[in-house]
């Protein structure tokens, strides 16, 4: 959570509908054993021991009703701070013995032990908290789920009751909506209902299988974006999916990178191979296979490079947190004096990338170094030229950026694009990253134009992450309607009656002959005309051309978009001219 | 080496040849101990024990020399049948202890035992060869090479003799060109002179890595195939390169090829995962994901899928024989009644691609069972039905095939496509396989007309067999002078001056509004015009377009063409209609 957030009154006010919650709790289920409350990045929960007592979602709607009443009371929330023998004592005459105990025992001896009071509840917490009850009028509570207390699966299993508050109802609306959008977006449901992924128990967790319809957005993505580095002067590399051991040894990757590594496989010559958890190490091989010379940089190496990372199981999510994945990586190679030139090029492209897949909102952050730590390589003139360059060139570029200092990686500073979806969520998508400290381990060169070598200094980048990823923000973005371009089919050919399928085919020939990458799908089966417009409006194909025998004989073909309904009859080439838009 | 070979006049004229060596050699050096001489696929060799003596291309002139002295004795060859006491005396009186007694010893009580004498030369052989010495004219001796006696590296490092004869000399000119031209086609020189791939042994043996123009040309072929396929019918798919320990139980290849497998990852959770040498089992996933019905047959999934094969590392060659590679693959499933349709299509699809890529020269092999082998699964009707469909297809194309009786997959009859390149040589590529026991062994299934589930049957194919095998047989085949769609560089723009560039620029901005995937390079290096005329000839780029003030002024280009020289000054549409033929 960032520090205006904690800092800020919203972050009080669910503080406070937490303690809403508990003490309207407390006043219903007098047994009930508090723990712990926290506010949350969008909302707040608590974790209570209900002792046998089984949840539901009714309970929530009693005790929600009872915030209601507690809130309009208007309780002060008044603040003490108590001696640790006296907040011992306050514990026990609240019964909220042994959580709160155990609370107050991890406070180190000398910090301060505060209470907030509100009406007949009281509860050990740090603060702080707003004024009155009768300034939590906007929450809700959500959902009930189990958590271990203190995270420990040894412990006692809790009940965790999440809600959230806002500042004025319209904004609670708009979150709420929001959340049921959501659910009807997760990408997950949608990638099965739409035939993009899925995943099998026996292929193995996190390793998603493209079906068709997904394997087409990929390459459609994947086409784009190719044909668009090529004009960038980026140049295609291809290389393996594992490596041997040595060639992570001197990434360090080892040592810094094992536990997301897959198991090493060691053959019987003692060899040992590694499942490539990124693509770098494979291009600097590339760079250094031959001597390079000062005219040769930059030099841009592009790979959709799949890579394999150990997730925990626990932390797999879909296609946002997986197990292999596809980035759109390449590595840039330049002199100290390109660096401000291609890191400029690098963010138009990332920008250009992300409006042309419709995402339009983003914020830019700068992660530099933190100048009182040590934990980060390369010379100080060096970590100065790269953090101006990069400023420089978000200025130059018109940029909003925030400075977040001590975000740099380790080898240098970088630039994250946060992405906001169409429902107001952040994605931290498209990171450029400036490297000093590989080309020093692989010990890159070029001949400079005074003879002597020099080190190049290198970009990673990926505009869209991984495929993987982007494809699941895009699913969930326009809730797998997307646009024409990018649609796994784009038109469907509905015959009203099998006499029709031939007229069918010749429109698709005839489309295909305009444009030969046209997707276009015939639905020959035998449902009727009804039946077949709901299930390809289920699919989200962006048009639905029907054709009987009015059009087979006047040519044309009767058109129904996705997005404006039916549009009536026209001509082949008149559709397709509004299709291309 | 196949059977009508083996019987061939040229078999025993090449073994005859052998012994015309042998002969010669012990001439030469009385002290020289044989061992094998066999006739082999291009020629023959000897194993020769010389004592202490060092091998030098010297000797071979030597020997050669003798050899034609010796044809001209015009000896007859003489066999006899001998006792194996008469036999033994006879190794000992020619000195040829211990080898061809231990020879002698291999042969089983009961044999024939055979010599063959010349003159003063007598060797243990069992035959046949041609009646006289005189008949051996147009030989020779190749190159030098270490053995070990039996082929254990226990044994004692003999010295290895390779010639060859023909029975015409034009024949044995035609070969030794040949021989001469591969040695300069060779794709390892190649691929690394013309910037297609290298290997670095940091990354580990047979694990390619891409560099630019070689990506090209794989992306090139990939998109050409993956263009073709969709107008085909066929659906892209995307799968893991690991996959769970049990999928690889199920499908049977942890048994029966294990060997070619990578070490296995296990992880903490006690999962193993494997990466893949196949795609098979996870096309099976998908088409298992959904219950299908006989109306969605035939399904094809294709996919480039990257597969990694643990092959011996002495036996790792160039790209003929990697570790790493990606299959053109596909996998088709369809009812029994529409095997002859899909077959016929995949055989025309491969030969279609086999054209595109200027392989002209082709045979086809049926490889179907042998009834007498209990090796082989799935009922007898189901391999008469395949079996019958695969012939029925050939014979329905019109095309030329032999059977091979024995040569089908253990679960299914085969065709392979043997393709000849510029060389002669044949490499066998495009295999179309039938199988019936994967189905069998996933349990798939269609609901068919009746209501009733059927087994569908699967065809596995890939037309390149790989991309690398085929960019190796490629490069090869045009001794890396690829045909315009293929080459990595299409045209090369050469200003004769600096003030030259921008106009070249222009040049190269307006070919490509005509065709905006050509691939034009500038070479705008400050080396002198005829420097950067023999630098892009050994490139091997098929248009190089010289511009200077002239062509600026008229709006020309002059046209270098790799393989017809200078062709003067054109206008650029010209060029370009030309180029694209």
């Amino acid at each position: 959570m960032d520090a205006s957030y904690v800092n800020s009154r919203l972050f009080a006010l669910r503080h406070s509908a937490a303690h809403l919650m508990a003490q309207s709790v407390l006043q219903l289920y007098p047994d009930a054993k508090l723990t712990i409350g926290p506010p949350i990045e969008n909302g707040f929960y608590y974790d209570i021991d209900f002792g046998d007592k089984k949840f539901s979602e009714d309970d929530l709607v009693r005790i929600e009703e009872r915030m209601a009443e507690n809130a309009a009371r208007d309780l002060p929330i008044v603040r003490e701070e108590l001696s640790r023998e006296e907040a011992r004592k306050r514990i026990l005459a609240m019964k909220q013995d042994p959580y709160k105990l155990e609370l107050l025992d991890d406070i180190p001896e000398g910090d301060v032990i505060s209470f907030y009071t509100q009406g007949e509840f009281t509860d050990l917490c740090r603060g702080p908290h707003v004024a009155s009850t009768g300034e939590i009028q906007n929450f809700k509570l959500l959902n009930v789920a189990g958590a271990y207390w203190r995270g420990s699966e040894k412990n006692k299993m809790l009940t965790r009751l999440y809600g959230t508050a806002f500042e004025t109802q319209q904004e609670l609306d708009r979150y709420l909506h929001n959340l049921e959008e959501a659910k009807k977006r997760d990408h997950r449901l949608l990638g099965r209902e739409l035939g993009l992924f899925m995943f099998s128990p026996v292929v193995g967790q996190g390793l998603p299988l493209w079906l068709p319809k997904g394997a087409t957005l990929r390459d459609t993505l994947t086409e784009f974006l190719k044909a668009e580095q090529l004009k960038r002067g980026y140049e295609p590399v291809v290389t393996p999916n594992i490596g041997s051991e040595k060639l992570y040894e001197k990434s360090g990757h080892i040592i810094t990178y094992r536990d997301k590594m897959f198991p090493f496989m060691t053959d019987a010559d003692g060899d040992t191979f590694i499942l490539k958890p990124m693509n770098c190490p494979f291009h600097i091989e590339i760079y250094k296979s031959e001597l390079r010379s000062y005219r040769d940089l930059p030099i841009r190496y592009a790979e959709f490079g799949t890579v394999y990372r150990y997730e925990q199981s626990g932390e797999l999510a879909g296609m946002l947190r997986v197990r292999g994945f596809t980035q759109d990586d390449a590595h840039l190679f330049m002199r100290p004096d390109q660096l401000l030139d291609e890191f400029v090029a690098t963010v138009d492209l990332t920008i250009f990338v992300c409006k042309k897949l419709g995402l339009h909102d983003y914020a830019v952050r700068l992660g530099t170094r933190d100048p009182s730590s040590n934990k980060y390589v390369g010379s100080d003139e060096n970590w100065s030229l790269a953090e101006s360059a990069i400023e420089q060139a978000c200025k130059q570029m018109g940029l909003d950026f925030e400075i977040s200092p001590g975000d740099a990686a380790f080898y240098g500073p970088k630039l994250d694009l946060m992405l906001r979806d169409a429902l107001g969520r952040v994605w931290q998508m498209g990171t450029i990253q400036v490297d000093y400290n590989l080309p020093e381990r692989f010990d890159l060169e070029y001949i400079g134009e005074d003879g002597q070598p020099h080190r190049p200094i290198m970009i990673h980048r990926a505009p869209f992450g991984s495929l993987e990823r982007m494809i699941g923000l895009l699913t969930e973005h326009y809730a797998g309607a997307f646009p024409f371009w990018l649609a796994p089919v784009q038109i469907v050919l509905l015959p009203i009656a099998d006499r029709h399928v031939e007229y069918a085919q010749k429109v698709r020939e005839e489309l295909l002959s305009i444009d030969p990458k046209l997707r276009i799908a015939i639905d020959d089966s035998s449902e009727r005309l009804g039946k077949k417009i709901v299930m390809n409006q289920a699919q989200k194909v962006p048009y639905m051309l029907v054709v009987g025998d009015k059009d087979a004989e006047n040519h044309t073909v009767s058109v129904r978009s996705r997005d404006e309904g039916d549009i009536g009859a026209m001509e082949i080439a008149a559709f397709l001219q509004r299709a291309l838009g």
